[in-house]
């Protein structure tokens, strides 16, 4: 029975391999292959004239990047990867590659980010990149897992939406039979109304749709969102709440994956540490303003050149807390005794946000006031505005960038490296 | 601190709440408040003479529905609802509920689906609503774990592509800047991109969008698709591991939601047997042409009524193996020694489909051919061929629907009753 590569010791006796042929070295009378499988990598040697005539016959015709299945005897070798080799007593093509390769899968050549995108297919065939998302996997578990264990309801909302959340801007329409529709910019509404419903607690993690027209290296047209709302708590609340995932997150990567987080060369890989600074807005404006060299000023966005910023000043995980309400959304709660800031947080990573999140007004006439302050039209939202009249109670939550998270947790240049198939204004092949 | 209700028994000494006012009783001297949380329901016994005279006032001011904060004393009390009734030292109405409520949520008025569903938001507050989301985070859940802990990565692929699995037909067309793009109808070629990845393991859970127009109790137009892809194994591999997810599904349900079942009122509720039957497609066809009044003959699609005549047969989950090829997709593996059936099956309840899938063409050639076999343009495939080149491993996979599970597997009338904010041709709000 086959077996991962990786289970295959130097005291293993024999063993059936499947994977991909890695690398293929003929010196004449000995071959070298080296199959891949996603768990790792194992040496076949090929002494020609000991082994069968048909598996030499076989070697010669195998092509990289072909899926190969060896049945052999193991032995002990300090040159080969994992200190051991196989000696085939059968060799089978499975599925045999065409040549030449569109990209080079042993990473000896290297590609440009747009050409590793176009295929896919092989760039994710390289440890490094496969890597990525091991781990990506492994932040979703964990984060499905603390929300369970905390008592979260998931929730699927739906992505196909008749109105916006924030006024209009940056939606992709839909036809939707003979309707108007939308691709949903984030589960903020839906989650808001499970918290009318009782739910209490709820989380989704799925995909969110913006037809922002900026191409940067941290974002993404269509993107993964974790999110949650909780009821009877407020921003302080969720802000914890935050703190505890992204650090069980880490834990988990760390306890789990440490094969992933060698292959991507990451040694100092370590889970933050518990209490992360909280920064309010108006110290955030002072630090870009005295190091940062584009002007800043109380009540503007912090834009790419501040949170770089202040993010090499902080050094870590931090928040910004306390900013003002001109510059959030209509449903972020006014502190009560200084409505000028409101109960609103980013969440940051030195590189860039993470995530943001608030406690929300939950009272119905102060909030058709604050959407009626932003400019926009009350009459407009309400299918939203409705659940506020019937017991809606206090309630805080955030949304969290998947691939941002995983970004930054790996250092990655490019947020794109954490999507298998990113969407952004100029992509959406494959 | 308050905690939730299902917490408190007779003997708890005192306890503070927060909830609905579910039901308002005023007997004169004596009143009751029900109040509901996620968790269950408490009775709020109000001697008015007795507790303070601003309590007696706040309890004329609650309206249904309102949230409400009650501390108090706890007294075993064999009439109400636990066993156990709370005599308040505080009330506080923590959000008042306009009147009159657009939906009964105490459940005396019967409404009908669509006027529920406009009122998902109350109607979801009702504990027999709540119950099936509770259920359908623990199908989620349990549907994760079993992918963890047998090896498989979450994949989450794109939504918004460029060209069409199966052809161009039922497709939601989207305006993606100057690009034409449409919503994904199934992660199929994706997963399979990712088998010539080399993941060989892989699952998704996320949303599918058909443009069909049938208004029945088992579409929808927006659904949550549990997929999976598993290379070096073929049909019989992945049905195993569909029948025990299903099993695992089941089985986490029952040890984990007693009080959702309970209030579902399912007595019966049962974990299926191992070893659902396998019935070749051609004596599905002889059950229901025997039983079902429509004609049906060898060749053509199994529609509603012969799904129900074949299912009333069976009795239980099933599978239907060994489809003529004609009427499966390009992508399913004909047999060898018959290639007019082929490797693919579907999984059924007695109600209705829940799984469709395949062990897959893998070899470049015969794919091609396939495709134009369907008379589809092969041309048209090219992002999707290109990896069948390049080492594509033989593979198999499926697709659950996860609301077709919940459905079936608590007994509701229809596909909509499992989702929060259902999508159909008349449907797109709230």
């Amino acid at each position: 029975m086959r077996v991962p590569i990786n289970t295959i010791t130097p005291d293993t006796p024999s063993a059936e391999v499947i994977g991909w042929a890695h690398e293929i070295r003929d010196l004449g009378g000995l071959a070298f292959l080296l199959i891949r499988d996603r768990t790792g990598i194992i040496q076949v040697t090929v002494p020609k004239k000991k082994v069968a005539p048909e598996i030499a016959e076989t070697i010669r015709a195998i092509s990289r990047e072909s899926v190969v299945r060896v049945t052999g005897t193991v032995k002990p070798e300090g040159k080969a990867p994992g200190g051991r080799e196989l000696i085939p007593d059968a060799i089978e093509i499975v599925s045999l590659s065409a040549t030449p390769l569109p990209l080079d899968v042993a990473e000896k050549v290297p590609a440009e980010l747009d050409t590793r995108l176009d295929n896919r297919f092989l760039d994710a065939r390289r440890p490094r990149v496969s890597a990525i998302f091991k781990i990506r996997n492994a932040v979703q578990h964990a984060t499905r897992n603390f929300f369970f264990e905390n008592g979260f309801i998931e929730i699927n909302t739906s992505k196909i939406v008749a109105a916006a959340t924030e006024g209009g801007t940056e939606l992709f329409p839909i036809a939707y039979f003979e309707k108007e529709a939308f691709l949903n910019q984030s589960p903020q509404l839906y989650k808001q109304m499970m918290m009318a419903a009782g739910f209490e607690k709820v989380y989704e993690i799925g995909p969110i749709f913006r037809a922002e027209e900026h191409n940067t290296t941290k974002h993404l047209n269509e993107a993964t969102s974790i999110d949650i709302e909780v009821s009877f708590t407020d921003h302080l609340g969720v802000m914890q709440t935050l703190e505890d995932l992204i650090r069980d997150i880490y834990q988990f990567v760390d306890k789990t994956c440490s094969d992933a987080i060698a292959d991507l060369g990451l040694d100092d890989f370590a889970v933050p540490e518990k209490g992360f600074p909280r920064l309010p807005y108006s110290e955030a404006i002072e630090i870009a303003s005295a190091t940062c060299e584009e002007d800043i000023a109380y009540g503007d966005d912090i834009g790419t050149a501040a949170e770089r910023a202040i993010g090499e000043e902080m050094g870590r995980l931090y928040f910004i807390v306390d900013w003002p309400s001109s510059i959030r959304p209509y449903y972020a709660m006014p502190y009560e005794n200084d409505p000028e800031i409101c109960k609103a947080f980013d969440m940051m990573h030195p590189r860039m946000e993470l995530s943001s999140g608030a406690q929300r007004v939950h009272q119905h006439d102060l909030l058709v006031e604050q959407i009626a302050k932003k400019g926009l039209n009350p009459e407009n939202f309400e299918f939203y505005l409705n659940p506020f009249r019937f017991g809606m109670p206090p309630h805080a939550g955030w949304g969290l960038g998947a691939e941002r998270l995983v970004t930054t947790m790996l250092g990655l240049p490019n947020v794109r490296e954490a999507v298998l198939f990113p969407r952004d204004r100029h992509r959406v092949v494959p």
